[in-house]
């Protein structure tokens, strides 16, 4: 059994190992060859903790497992440690026996910076120039570092909730040499070629009428019911792709417009099927093209197996005979 | 992160303690200090392999976590590993960090043989004599053993649809130095004061007028819709009681009964209600009790935990900075 500490995954992992692992695998989903467990998510009743599972084989990849964990809402204050804790349990699908344990905090970043990497990869304009982001917390800036490689952008305008969030993104920013302008809702929708979402909000930030045609919006905020990022009333004007067309019309963005009748869950592509060439993608420079990540299992699989491979490589990986 | 890995757990583990932790936690189940998660269940469609997860959390013993694992029916022939493989995993419920990797098959093999072991102790006569295993597999051995523990036994007899299996049996009431008997099923039910029915069948051996008054059963096979060991006429002759009502009507024993409307779901009453003194349990020599043992996530956590205990005071236990 090798034993990946969370402490390691920072000097191992990389964006574009992440970025590779996360394409291959919402690929293997819409091919059929990879698919997710049903969720577990239990409020237990203590701590005030949300705790589950996250599980899923991929056929293609011969990766099997889990990830558990959950959201922890004292333990900044009580214990000095991150709220969201996971671990990623990776099992060998031909005996059954546990074969990793990985830290999966710093991944779950990684992965869902990913996600919305891939979509802009397949999905944004190719002369994209402006990158709006809508948040400005600590994933937000995974988010961005992530989608500043996929595109030549200029400049970056940014949004939050709480205006002095926003130098966490403008350092980001400064440090890949771009400019970075605050700016209102509607002028962040005018501006940008390419909108990434990535707030806990439950109720709409960008509106409709803020987007202009061409623009690719990655929603990456929505995992829950009730959650929301985005007026419903865009879903319609945009060609909708996700992960997991299941998740993304029951806890995810397009759940919203679903349940308003303003799209149907048929209208949901499966991000995957643009990767594989099966579906087109974008077709115009004026089409409204939006991904909504939802976050499934498979994704940290694909890149805790993604690390415990280059662990093993660098002589990094705790062996233990298990 | 502490690991006790599978080939520590027989030196470590013990029938008492196992006794212990799986009696402790049917009684926080139902007193509701302890519940346990929505199992998942997957046939991977590869090497014929069923995995998932059984998870749960107990508040009154801070245990948090989940066995994972499964059934792999080609492990045996093709690498010389048991079929059944999983490990269990314990969770922090302060932190949500992992806490402990442990070995979980001969846990399995010890927390499902306590199961009936708890069910006799609470249920059956007090002067109970003869006891009737039905199944001699693996499995079966350890059921016996625990058993035998519980009164003071005077013989042991056996059926098992391959008769040439009873040898397995008949070696441990040899080793308690008690006599064993082959017997067909009449006159093992009417001989027999406890019954312990241990197969993977999917249609009932015992019979309803094969069982004399005053018999308690513990039917410990039955997990999965569709399997069955006993006549589905016996039940409502019997007080029933299970580990968990949710699971016995819908894939344990009782599933027959309820469906053919000989029973209904709150005539099936949970174990731990005995324990805690809430149920009176047998209330005659002559009441039949049945206990429908399914197997519950929360009996593996417990003996995980017990057995990190004893790891932990034994220096056994591996400590891994994780």
């Amino acid at each position: 059994m090798l034993i990946v500490p969370e402490r390691e995954i920072g000097n191992l992992m990389t964006r574009a190992a992440a970025f590779d692992a996360v394409e291959g695998v919402f690929a293997a989903m819409a091919s059929k060859n990879a698919y997710n467990f049903p969720v577990v998510r239990e409020a237990i009743g203590y701590e005030d903790a949300l705790y589950g599972f996250k599980g899923g084989f991929d056929r293609a990849g011969k990766t099997l497992g889990l990830k558990a964990g959950g959201y922890w809402p004292n333990n900044l204050e009580k214990f000095d440690l991150i709220n969201h804790q996971s671990t990623v349990f990776l099992f060998d699908p031909d005996t059954g026996r546990v074969k990793a344990i990985v830290g999966g905090n710093l991944l779950t970043a990684l992965r869902t910076a990913a996600a919305s990497s891939v979509s802009i990869k397949h999905l944004a304009r190719e002369d994209a120039k402006v990158l709006g982001m809508i948040g400005a917390g600590h994933q937000a800036t995974f988010q961005l570092r992530a989608a500043l490689e996929q595109r030549s952008f200029e400049k970056v305008v940014g949004w939050n909730y709480h205006p002095e969030m926003l130098p966490n993104i403008e350092k980001v920013a400064a440090e890949a040499g771009l400019p970075f302008e605050a700016a209102q809702l509607d002028r962040l929708g005018q501006e940008a070629d390419v909108v990434i979402s990535i707030t806990s909000a439950f109720a709409p930030s960008l509106m409709a009428d803020h987007v202009s045609p061409g623009t690719h919006i990655a929603c990456m905020g929505t995992d829950t019911k009730g959650k929301q990022e985005l007026d419903a009333a865009l879903l319609p004007r945009a060609t909708v792709f996700t992960d997991e067309v299941a998740q993304s019309v029951s806890i995810g963005e397009a759940q919203h417009a679903v349940a308003q009748g303003l799209i149907a869950q048929s209208d949901v592509q499966q991000i995957g099927a643009v990767i594989n060439g099966t579906h087109p993608g974008r077709t115009s420079a004026e089409e409204i093209t939006l991904f909504d990540g939802t976050g499934v299992g498979l994704q940290d699989l694909a890149v805790a197996a993604s690390v415990v491979d280059l662990a093993v490589q660098q002589g990094i990986a705790i062996e233990v005979d298990f």
